[in-house]
């Protein structure tokens, strides 16, 4: 089988409506460019009708070049009893300067008449005039069909009438919605099928988890002959969110062999499932199909023991292609080819049997057991590397610090700060810096003191920080992961740390960061000289 | 449709195969009996010849009665080249002195010959003798034929063959499982056809979730004929866990309207999943279908509208079927008339026009612009609510906070520490506590101080703690949004702070946790007078 199927990207949109999702400017700018990393088709970036902060998304993704993912713009029909062009909506769209448009109207009978208030007519007039008016304005146009299922099982006829409409007015692309994730997957067969005998190709699933089946439904829809499916990452959405593409791309590559443009990259899947989250700030389940943790993971002993005779007699797919790994929960064999190979980039000559690899594999492992997560982090995986290898020395001495946070303070309001003592080559520097709240008055303390005698890490700064609370159940106690991104204008890297106290956790990635500029420094003088 | 299902539950056999997962005798008899008040038909309590400790709770388990369901025992057919009655396994399975018995066999020719390594006949014969040895010891038998459906693809002979011959010792059910969780819904519906018309009745069906599709498939079987399904709450279980039976359970009956014993306490589904998730040590995902505390929750503000006027708008079932609640989530998007509604429940004279509401609703939005969120925190909402409807009155004064951290600290590592000062009706209280970092000290400092006026705070105990950074990019210095979730025992609540210093915005949400509870309990005081 090879047909063709394109993948819409709809996390920055219908992902951004699941409860506790809120996107910064630059999550969404990360997030466009792991989805483009990834080869999806179309990223649907924003509602600019009904969210005017999704226009900066735009606005800012305009300097940006992306490889192969086109940026789309979604929105609404016109309102009843206006004209398109007067329609604020629809300028809107045409704003996003987007080539391509996602329009949503409704294609069922009861929405119609009982939501929008208006006939069945004038929703075709909606649904007509909008297409048109944006086809005219030379854009490229998607119809979502708004409860779609539910509209055919109310009534057939009109169901179809929206779809051939918003053909008739222009749309590339009709794409059948089960808005309210309650179509059963049997369901979704027999409707894609006799759509498809009616319209002919070029159909599209949209389809929500209310009954756990959006994956199901889409590839039962694509069976039947949609060839255009939209989804989110790791399935975020409103109430029990839509269906995932981390699921539905590795089963449509591997199981149907498809072809996607996103099948050169699937082996990059794991990885950039796992960013969106830690970008959106959801904990990925383990047990997530193909990317969690967990998802290759063999506990029980009868099922190890038939894994090392041969992998498939637990695992329905190699889990390399999808990047993710084999874990024997029990044992601790996997992994060291791949940290070798890490291993390797920094220090060419060392050898996949080494002492080394192995007690950096032992290492990492440790670090992960104790809630390190190294996905995104290779500034401290680096440093791990560099530790044991014996190329590490550090560059400073922490004699002490303290840190002091009262309310009210001197000022009236809340406020922090940090006093701190180092030893650099013999000498000693204390200092203080104020700061908003604990970790940043540390922060400021730590580059104050160390500039003195590293002049180059005034060019440092810390793009982003974030925090994730492990094992949150286990109250305000529990562990917390400090993720830092830092930046000197040139390059980019991550550094991780884990403590049960936010600060020492913040204080390891801090110093971790540090440290890593000061040897790319170094390694960079000594380039030269040769 | 009036075709009767039985459910089988393995969350305490399959279940526990999942990561992490590890439940104590008690824990297991609080799962058996959830299970046998939502009508579950059989529990799958263990596997006595693997797992000696399994034994325990069929022992205990004799002198609890269930009202409906019926305890199995889990195990596998005898091994190669011995008899039946000299078996171990099947002697365990005796001993766990139940009437009916799960019986594994392999239904793949590659496992047969690969792993097990033994012949084709064997493993039949494997088969017949130990079904046989069980029935004619007085037992009723399920047979579980393992990787059917891969089984099928190699050799459909083969793995229909093994059916046959079960059948032929005695099973009273044959149980196609889907092991590996590779299997196609479109495959399951074809594979379970053609094997109800070769074996007639009695088919059951077990499936995996590696590709996100374990719910779909298990009703797929149904369609086609199975009548008896496997799963387990929650979906927990080896790799990427089991079917979900909390989402098989409401599918078959509310759309399906099939007949089930649970169909009668399915309002009782939403409390004993959550239970049971709580029991497992597991988060229950808010957007778990039908269950989860999102899957009835509505965010973008045109959903609201359309719920208000029909739920059916954007709500495939009715929430209370399952026990669940609707909840209108306050956010950017929501309007006057999500919080008048929200406004309601605690005064409910409140004037949708009344300037109250338009306070309430200006008050929230300048909060979420600072970057509180309050999907999730209705108690922070209704705190806001009362501040500005009057009824609300201060618990206790804070006159001064101070937190220390220090590294090294006396202790050697790092340490926080906070002192509090209070005054509650005149006294004042002064105490300090130490704690696994800032907030964690702060939060027993605040308890212990404000638990000598109100000792009624010695239940209430924070089950969850999330911080999120916001606008991230602009480094350590960023605002941060801290949730927490509080429970005294019976009720939990939730509460938000945001501020500069995540010191300040953790007191904030501490503060308003405490004051919810200390509302609620004497507004139900007030209501025990009346």
């Amino acid at each position: 089988m090879n047909k063709k199927i394109y993948i819409l990207d709809s996390t920055l949109r219908d992902g951004a409506q699941g409860q506790g999702i809120s996107f910064s400017l630059e999550d969404k700018i990360k997030i466009c460019k792991c989805l483009d990393d990834l080869g999806i088709d179309f990223i649907e970036a924003g509602n600019p009708g009904s969210n005017p902060k999704d226009l900066e998304l735009f606005k800012s993704m305009k300097n940006i070049k992306l490889n192969h993912a086109k940026l789309v713009a979604f929105g609404s029909t016109r309102r009843a009893g206006t004209k398109a062009e007067d329609d604020k909506n629809l300028k809107d769209l045409l704003d996003a300067g987007v080539d391509t448009i996602v329009l949503f109207g409704k294609s069922w009978d009861f929405q119609v008449k009982d939501i929008l208030k208006t006939t069945l007519e004038e929703n075709l007039a909606m649904i007509y005039d909008s297409i048109k008016f944006l086809v005219d304005k030379g854009k490229k146009v998607f119809f979502d069909s708004e409860h779609f299922f539910d509209g055919f099982k109310s009534s057939e006829e009109y169901a179809l009438e929206t779809l051939r409409i918003a053909k008739e007015a222009g749309a590339e692309v009709v794409v059948l919605c089960d808005t309210n994730g309650g179509t059963l997957p049997s369901e979704i067969s027999k409707i894609v099928s006799k759509t498809n005998k009616v319209l002919g190709d070029n159909l599209g699933i949209h389809c929500h988890n209310d009954m756990g089946m959006a994956v199901a439904n889409s590839v039962m829809a694509v069976e039947e002959g949609a060839s255009h499916i939209q989804g989110t990452f790791i399935g975020i959405g409103e109430r029990c969110g839509n269906a995932n593409l981390s699921t539905i791309l590795p089963t449509l590559i591997c199981k149907y062999n498809y072809e996607l443009n996103a099948g050169k990259s699937l082996d990059k899947l794991t990885k950039i499932s796992r960013y969106i989250s830690e970008i959106s700030n959801i904990t990925l389940s383990d047990d997530t199909p193909y990317v969690g943790a967990s998802a290759f993971a063999h506990k029980g002993g009868m099922h190890i023991d038939a894994v090392a005779k041969d992998p498939k007699s637990y695992e329905h797919i190699k889990p390399e292609l999808v990047g993710n790994k084999r874990r024997f929960l029990v044992s601790e064999v996997s992994g060291k080819s791949t940290i070798w190979k890490e291993v390797q980039k920094i220090f060419p000559n060392i050898k996949k049997d080494s002492e080394e690899v192995k007690i950096i594999t032992d290492k990492l492992k440790e670090l992960e057991f104790d809630g390190y997560q190294f996905e995104g982090a290779e500034g401290t995986v680096e440093l791990v590397m560099r530790k044991v290898i014996g190329k590490y020395e550090p560059f400073f001495k922490l004699n002490h610090f303290k840190i002091i946070g009262e309310q009210p303070s001197l000022k009236g309001t809340f406020s922090s700060t940090a006093l701190i003592n180092i030893t650099v080559d013999g000498k000693t520097e204390i200092t203080a810096a104020e700061g908003d709240g604990p970790v940043n008055a540390l922060d400021k303390a730590l580059r104050k003191a160390l500039e003195v005698f590293y002049p180059q890490l005034r060019s440092v700064r810390l793009v982003d920080y974030k925090v994730r609370v492990l094992d949150s159940e286990s109250n305000t106690g529990a562990k917390v992961r400090v993720l830092i991104e830092s930046t000197d204008g040139v390059e980019k890297w991550s550094n991780v740390g884990v403590s049960k106290d936010i600060i020492e956790a913040s204080w390891i990635a801090l110093v971790d960061s540090i440290e890593y500029k000061l040897i790319k420094d170094i390694e960079r003088k000594v380039r030269t000289y040769f």
